[in-house]
């Protein structure tokens, strides 16, 4: 595939601003954003509107002061910084993502998204290149939810999923409330002119490390994101009869262990027909009484579903409750749906420019679903999204051993400023 | 199966004797011991040398005083009632069991053995049957181990299994030693006179409810007991790699859960070529993390075997340990011995014996093998020992629900006296 025979001359300039995206500086940006928060290893702990997140803001604006660009701020702080177009009438094409982490989380979660987009400033700056739209990187408030709940707040409540309102009282485990936390981060960055909330876009792309082993594995360079895998979380309750383990035959027993393995076993052989890409998760089983020598008289355990494909993860879904019923063994087998999201699927013309962008930089790339939430999620809601993906080492993520290249960090933001300008509409 | 011919004489006086085994008075007795110790409900809370444990002692006592039977204690306070044989040189004839309680205990575990002997001294009076071996009912100490561990003091002490002096400064959950509750509990008995641990016994017989559900099942009155099964503990461990469940193909997870059900199903598979009577118990299974969006990267689960039969218990044991080694689903799989018992025989003349005392009784009886410990385990070491089992209401023991029928108490008494006082020699 290659770009757009149609925008062959603009192509031309964007190639050179891409030239001028530079591994050594994104990655430099990294390791000084990863002292926000250091925890010792090579984690970070940076939680949302906390006085770690507060000085990574005002190191971030400290950083742009000298190329001038407008900055911006939302009542729940998400923070936008934004490189003028010739027609300052149109929306903006935006790019980011969110600059808080997990507790326990590492340098690249969220973050990446952030110093990608600046570095796609900082190029087109060095290049000179303009564009008609706009163009500006969010650092989304509070995706991860570690310290206030829920987590995507920023994104949600800019895209409407939820009010401001509603979450204001919302509580830290040490009694602040989001109101108090949002004011002082408010008032640290006081450079930052008021922006309303749902100002519209004229699309969104956001750049983030895979957060699993896929590109790694296909060692392929750039994910282009066609979306973000419809989700359904069941609970699944086994009863049985506690039991003597040395009096009671088993022939007589209503032993909740054993029905419940005999349900594993029947969902797995439901999973072993469903598509490779499917995720099915039986990551929580509690057992009681749980001792060596009683027989169970009860088990619980989760399900997490997950495929980009609708019609899959609805049937398949409804098949998993349909299992989940009667008796085995004897014991009682009982369900419960816990969580249902639907896929989202990105705009075909972001997906097909993503994946224009990476052919013509001739990187190796991939079509594939987000399995993780982001951001994203929630603009998809209010304007043309798509997400560029880069690989992460062996998939690991929320943990301080998160790991990325700096070579693939810098492919993803020439990705991303030829995605972004090509719909900027590139005047150069 | 009859009783032997060459009793044909003495069996008469036996019959007469087993004649004068009262249901009711049997019963009367388990719903006043029922008393010392009662929990809201049905239950019984009365652990070893408690204040509960002490009042009950001291009604026995007061119950049988009357009759004029000879009263012993020894050290670590095992009481012994005597009725006196013709040959006061021969050691006795010793049936009983334990009258503490778990601390949400039954109304029949233990004190059902205790209450049993007594029903047989009570109708051998009545019958006026001498023997020439004098007879005891022994109360052993602490068979629960609930309040004072391990379990089984009394018996464990008497045979020798361990010394009195280990186990003096055991203490309580409030700190109370053993040394002080085994004062108080000696003091409140001053009638009993002193008997020497080890003591020589002719026998020993054990009355006990079954503790499971097989006599009830199969519509049987009696348990002839044959030994005690052999019990090995495993504790398999089960290695994978945590990950996101969203974001992780199936195909490349190490997921500990999956390996560990994997392993499971082998056990299921080894085990259903085992004989019906083998107990096999996976009772505790623990999951790390242990959220349902993540892959698990640890599981641990108990097993445990019984059986009878020495070979089995052994070379199922070693097959177990094989089979839980290797890898399944890319996870290490090890395991661990945590306890190995060989199983115990009966003395076949004493099993032979209670058998045929059913049969004369035109009782429903059936061989079987104990699948929990009891005080005739220790006792088997140093006499011909054997036991007793009536059936409980649906095998449900160590629970206030624990329940049992008048008339197979009964039962199980007449079959006591006819046993124990064939083996002591009868003169009527």
């Amino acid at each position: 595939m290659t770009f757009p025979a149609a925008e062959g001359a603009a192509w031309d300039g964007i190639a050179r601003a891409c030239d001028k995206v530079s591994s050594e500086r994104l990655w430099r940006m990294h390791e000084q954003m990863a002292a926000f928060g250091a925890i010792p290893g090579p984690g970070v702990n940076r939680q949302a509107f906390s006085a770690e997140d507060i000085a990574a803001r005002k190191a971030l604006l400290a950083w742009l002061r000298p190329y001038g660009f407008e900055v911006y701020v939302d009542e729940i702080a998400n923070l936008f910084i934004r490189r003028p177009g010739r027609n300052p009438g149109l929306p903006p094409m935006v790019t980011g993502s969110h600059m808080d982490s997990q507790p326990r989380g590492g340098r690249f979660d969220g973050i990446y998204g952030v110093l990608a987009g600046v570095e796609v400033l900082f190029a087109l700056e060095e290049a000179g290149l303009e564009t008609e739209h706009p163009l500006e990187v969010v650092a989304w408030s509070n995706e991860e939810g570690s310290r206030f709940a829920p987590g995507a707040m920023g994104s949600m409540v800019y895209s409407g999923a939820c009010r401001l309102e509603e979450l204001l009282d919302v509580q830290d485990r040490d009694g602040v409330a989001l109101r108090d936390a949002l004011t002082a981060t408010l008032a640290a960055t006081p450079q930052a002119r008021p922006r309303a909330i749902a100002s519209p876009f004229a699309g969104y792309i956001e750049a983030h490390i895979e957060q699993g082993p896929l590109l790694e594995q296909q060692n392929t360079t750039i994910g282009v994101v066609t979306g973000i895998q419809g989700t359904r979380w069941f609970s699944v309750e086994v009863s049985g009869e506690s039991a003597h383990a040395g009096t009671t035959p088993l022939a007589v027993r209503r032993d909740a262990f054993q029905a419940a393995v005999a349900v594993v076993n029947e969902l797995n052989e439901l999973v072993a027909a469903q598509p490779d890409d499917l995720r099915f998760t039986i990551g929580r089983f509690d057992v009681s009484p749980n001792t060596p020598n009683s027989v169970a008289d009860k088990v619980s355990f989760s399900i997490d579903i997950r495929h980009p494909d609708a019609d899959l993860v609805r049937t398949l879904g409804d098949s998993v409750m349909a299992l989940c019923r009667g008796t085995r063994l004897g014991c009682p087998v009982a369900i419960d749906e816990k969580f249902n999201r639907p896929p989202c699927a990105f705009a075909a013309p972001v997906v097909d420019r993503v994946e224009a962008a990476a052919g013509a930089l001739g990187l190796s790339h991939m079509r594939l679903a987000s399995g993780a939430f982001h951001d994203a999620l929630f603009m998809n809601d209010i304007c043309p999204t798509g997400m560029v993906f880069v690989p992460c080492e062996r998939g690991i993520s929320h943990n301080p051993a998160e790991n990325a290249k700096p070579e693939d960090l810098a492919a993803g933001a020439r990705v991303l400023l030829a995605a972004l300008a090509g719909l900027a509409a590139p005047r150069s």
